[in-house]
């Protein structure tokens, strides 16, 4: 159990406000997201301010281009945080659906109902629009959040949970959506002891911050996000459409967690795909590295060797590990040891072959012709996602608002006993 | 990461193991089970005699009538065993089941199907009777199991899981189900740990038990069991059903989780009520410990004040504690600061009052007009149960067969990419 005074005083009006949240219709909900979505727009110049701050400290700390351009706010992007939200509240509220019904022979009236999860934590990193997302999906679901994100992104993040909060501050349910503004590694292991006051925990980041989180919380946990992805191509492959897949797969958006990490090839196929696929990929910036047949069989071009460790990495770059194996079995035994859980790809022709693929891998997605990138909440029709579960408990894949509810058995008797 | 070898090894084969299980038939999972049924029974004189070093040793240490009761096999016991086994059997495979499934616009077709979780451990206390029931529930669903039982029955659960171990060796499958041998605590905080080879931890037992499990395991968990429940007797009750109702609860079988421990009474209702049901509880045997305002209307009566502790206690014997209180929301009140999100019962006669109850009641299953003791996996038409989840993540109230399961995306396409 956490003593941090400030946690605990911050879990109690979460909790006060989650009962309120529980409470509400869908269309005050609703009518809540509109508030906050407007309060965005109204605090923009304050947001922009803040996040001028962040960003300037950032500079001087000499981060890289890619994290200033993810911490970096504009009107535009304040106006699609307002829009994201709006999205949200046109989604259909999960509460209340009968996920099951039974009368028993007893007459006793059996209803398993969707209600909200209580108090979400979520712990995330540089990126502002998080906090903006994850409190619209907290509250379509009737929860109450406690947000804590990066030190790099504390001003901006301040002034964007401020507007928040006064956009529900007119319903009561400003408490609904907090920031833990001191942003010490102390305090994010406090919180997650915080029992009793926060349901559940979701860790949103890189692997070092999940890793934490698993090590300390005393709460429920979703993992999310870790994804070391793989492409298999087997003997059966199509070959433009194997090619067209894996350059999908690696360079559409390499910084993603669904974006393909190694390549498997089956020799059969080696010869005639892995030298176009090789050249394509070049073209699209991307650098290989290869086992040893595949640098025999691509040799002259400028690949490099991989390590065992390259197997084992997110590289979330322009980077692609690539190995011959001799059967899909090979293929499979080698997803089991290096694969997260998270998406997995077979490029194949063969039925056999693709239902063995889908039966054995164990992962969060598995993919038969087509790129691993579709793990996505609104690529699966979810409409938004607060993360993608890698963990096989409550959720596994992208979670949508059904994600973040639990189920309480209501039930109706007259007077039954045992 | 547990360094512990014998453990390990035993995740290695129950992983590899958890893997021919996934891939099994519904058939071959019924078949493996009838031949558990059969050796519990072929090899019953074994366990009688392992058993009964048990007893003697439980006997020399002189523990309570009640635990060696619970602690004793009879050919009887073992031969229910077997039945359970084979009603388990009987049961709806849930592996396979496509929950949800979606085309989308881009020709994608989006199936999350029910799969196995792959390696379950679960800690349990005295019952040897668990490790029966729980390996055909965690077989039946297609996982194996890594079980590690109290020390008192030590030497029953090597039988039993010997002659299970036997039954399923003629299919290959024996690595399915596991007995940690090794019952010191040492060895069960490393079982905590063992993160990459069980999947999921499940702990049955007292709240020492489960408290530990979750201050240190690094694999997700499922609580369960703990249930501080409560009868509230609203101003609208029926008398008659107020009484049966709470008699039922507290005095069916005071030992298990769904057993009442509070009963609160609205102030209207106690002058008619509660005498008669005092006095109804105090010929079934049962021990009352009052309020102030309780102890003023039953003065004369043997009944005892309440101390701050008793609202929070789990008695699992037959004791009540008894609060009057002036309203609904104090009675909510009540059960929001002590109740354990178990089972929570109203009697009422009011639709408002038992609408305000059931929503605002944060609990695994709330019941109105029906007695507490019908959270069951059975009772709620689950056929068995593996416990009750006080949890809100993946499994809340009786956890049958579908909840030792997950889910997975398989994704159809013909070369989509994004």
């Amino acid at each position: 159990m956490s003593e941090n005074k400030t946690l605990i005083e911050m879990g109690r009006r979460a909790k006060a406000a989650s009962r309120k949240m529980a409470a509400a219709s869908s269309a005050d909900k609703d009518m809540a997201l509109k508030a906050m979505a407007r309060a965005l727009t109204e605090n923009q110049d304050g947001i922009l301010a803040a996040n001028k701050a962040d960003v300037d400290a950032a500079e001087s700390k000499g981060i890289s281009r890619a994290m200033l351009d993810r911490l970096t706010l504009t009107p535009q992007r304040i106006a699609a945080m307002a829009d994201g939200i709006l999205e949200v509240a046109a989604l259909r509220d999960p509460v209340g659906e009968i996920v099951e019904g039974i009368v028993r022979p007893n007459g006793l009236r059996v209803q398993k109902t969707r209600v909200p999860l209580g108090v979400v934590g979520i712990i995330y990193e540089a990126r502002p629009n998080v906090t903006s997302d994850a409190a619209a999906l907290c509250i379509k679901s009737g929860n109450a959040a406690i947000l804590r994100g990066g030190k790099e992104a504390i001003n901006s993040n301040i002034a964007i949970a401020g507007a928040l909060r006064d956009g529900l501050k007119q319903y009561g349910l400003e408490d609904c959506v907090q920031i833990v503004e001191d942003t010490s590694r102390q305090t994010a292991a406090e919180m997650m002891r915080l029992r009793g006051y926060i349901d559940v925990l979701i860790p949103r980041g890189g692997a070092g911050l999940i890793r934490s989180v698993i090590e300390n919380s005393t709460i429920p946990v979703i993992e999310t996000g870790v994804g070391n992805c793989h492409v298999y191509i087997d003997k059966s492959a199509d070959k433009d459409m194997a090619i067209s897949i894996t350059v999908n797969a690696k360079t559409s958006r390499p910084s993603v967690c669904n974006a393909a990490e190694t390549l498997l090839v089956h020799q059969s196929a080696a010869d005639l795909i892995l030298p176009d696929l090789a050249g394509e990929l070049k073209k699209a910036g991307v650098e290989l590295r290869g086992c040893e047949r595949t640098l025999k069989l691509l040799s002259g071009t400028d690949i490099l060797p991989a390590a065992e460790e390259d197997w084992a990495t997110e590289y979330l770059d322009y980077i692609l590990a690539v190995r011959i194996v001799s059967s899909i079995d090979e293929a499979i035994e080698h997803i089991t040891r290096y694969g997260s859980g998270h998406s997995e790809c077979i490029v194949t022709g063969d039925y056999a072959t693709a239902e063995k693929f889908v039966s054995q891998v164990d992962a969060a997605a598995v993919y038969i012709n087509a790129s691993t990138r579709f793990t996505d909440g609104g690529e699966f029709g979810m409409g938004a996602e607060i993360g993608i579960s890698t963990q096989k408990l409550h959720a596994r894949g992208p979670m949508g608002l059904r994600e973040l509810t639990t189920t309480k058995f209501i039930v109706y008797g007259n007077g039954q006993v045992r």
